[in-house]
């Protein structure tokens, strides 16, 4: 890790800035993912958690929580909880999409079985809602419990909404509030609300959470039509070949004429795809200009998350936040 | 329903007084299990939860309150959230143990598919979470939040001790808290928090529903090698067949011979059982009286119940759960 080159980015200050806390993150983590009884519990978990992963949503909770003056120790606490919510997801997620790779290793799923991940899944949930008990603040708990709940919801939507063509835009949004952004809100949200700052700064980082998490979103599905494999992680169109309905799809979809939604219909709903689709698609898409209007979109959102930033008070980690957020959108930039 | 035969069971004769409550527990559970966008989540959950089960564990939770003189409306928020977690195991259970049958009718994971199960499991968990945080009471989450670590706990170690022959019954104490008497001490014990009961009757509500929950596992598992179809919706020797590790074959294996360690080793570790091995089982487990062993130790705990009992003030209420927990041996008996 040399620092010259990482340095440079917003989240790897942010881990330095941080890194008192999140070595106190780490450590709880390790801890309460033990179990005495069943060592199969912190093996799964351990193959996920020290993958390598940003630690993104901990670190929101924490910076949050700094921002507004926190001195106390419950700003670990929900942090890490933050994380063991994260990885249950991800842990059923693999069984749901029945991955084989996640962070360019194998899936838990795939090298002990789904079953493991399920009931490890559900043990880590448990675990993190023993962990939010433990900060004795009921409304950290409602908002984690509601977050929970736009989760799972969001993905049952994306389950039923796949493939099915009359998926708006609206739809989208509520898919990847489900995927992405419930969690990254309920994280700056908490680390506001743990501070005790007020109802409007605690709505700002509210607000700051979820337009950073539809951002982050949008710009990972449109690079999914036009990033590199290094930068993504997944090949350009795997979103296509799998059916998924992202937003510059839905936005051609909404254009199209008449020829145009029988070749939606065919390659999306029925699932018939020959060689050149994948070309005539995104031909589809530059045509409307989709890719260039979710771009803007998540340029957008990316203001409304810096422009919450702004009614919080003067601090070098809200800074960090704001340039994090300036970031996510600078892959597409 | 005819009242005559049905109200002699004990189980009935709660439903009847509890009448007006499960009615509210039943209105708040539909009204909870909806979502306005995917409504694939209450056809899933409708399903299960609309089959017919017996809603025991939300009654422990009434009676509980009520035996302790509980006069608010939260009982019923505790019973509704007991249920939900108990339908979100089942959900999860069915995709686990692969099983194609629940209470009779086709699993929905067989009539949807096992993404649905995982996914409206995650959901009715997310719910649960959020009907308890509107009762106010920190240590009733306290208490769920445990009970789900350890029902979840309890699973993954029964994937893992399944077929491993050095299960002792200590091992299978803790498989059968988290299967069982971990929801039930759970909904006896926030039934007298909520009431704000005294910690001695709270310890008391706990234990009566932990032995309660172990002397029914127990019977099951007995009538697994005993009972007929028609009483336990299992045939005998599914558990065998399934090469479940339960108490009556863990005491058989703690006391075999040489010859009957390696049968042991072969049909339940190598998984290798030919014609009459069931019989055979069975021959070494009457040789060691090993199902009346079981059968004691059923009704010991269904006695530690019964006394923690006595220590709850007297309350027609109480002594139908008295009856209940009589009721649960008396099938072996």
């Amino acid at each position: 890790m040399s620092l010259d080159s990482k340095a440079t980015k917003p989240h790897d200050r942010l881990a330095q800035a941080l890194a008192d806390d999140m070595a106190a993150v780490n450590t709880l983590i390790r801890e309460r993912m033990s179990s005495e009884h069943a060592p199969r519990i912190p093996e799964v978990t351990a193959h996920l958690i020290e993958a390598g992963g940003k630690r993104l949503r901990p670190m929101l909770t924490l910076a949050a929580a700094r921002v507004m003056g926190y001195g106390g120790p419950y700003h670990v606490h929900l942090a890490a909880t933050v994380e063991f919510i994260h990885t249950a997801t991800l842990l059923h997620d693999d069984v749901v999409d029945e991955s084989g790779q996640r962070r360019g290793r194998p899936t838990a799923n795939l090298l002990w079985d789904n079953k493991s991940s399920v009931l490890v899944g559900d043990y880590l949930f448990a675990r993190s809602f023993q962990l939010m008990t433990e900060t004795g603040k009921m409304r950290v708990l409602e908002i984690l419990a509601n977050a929970s709940a736009v989760i799972a919801e969001g993905e049952v939507l994306q389950l039923t909404a796949a493939q099915n063509l009359a998926t708006t835009e609206d739809i989208y949004l509520r898919v990847i509030r489900g995927k992405t952004a419930a969690l990254f809100s309920a994280a700056t949200e908490v680390g506001g609300v743990i501070a005790e700052a007020g109802a409007e700064e605690v709505k700002a980082l509210y607000d700051y959470g979820d337009a950073l998490g539809i951002a982050f979103q949008m710009v990972d599905d449109l690079l999914d039509y036009g990033g590199s494999a290094a930068e993504t992680g997944k090949n350009v169109g795997d979103d296509f070949r799998e059916r998924k309905l992202t937003m510059p799809v839905i936005k051609a979809i909404a254009q199209a004429t008449e020829e145009e939604y029988a070749f939606w219909k065919r390659v999306i709903e029925k699932g018939d795809q020959r060689e050149g689709d994948l070309d005539h698609a995104m031909e589809l898409m530059r045509k409307y200009g989709t890719l260039e209007a979710t771009r803007k979109d998540a340029i957008g959102w990316t203001d409304t998350a810096r422009a919450a930033l702004a009614k919080l008070p003067a601090h070098p980690l809200r800074d960090m936040l704001d340039d994090l957020a300036d970031y996510v959108v600078a892959r597409v930039r």
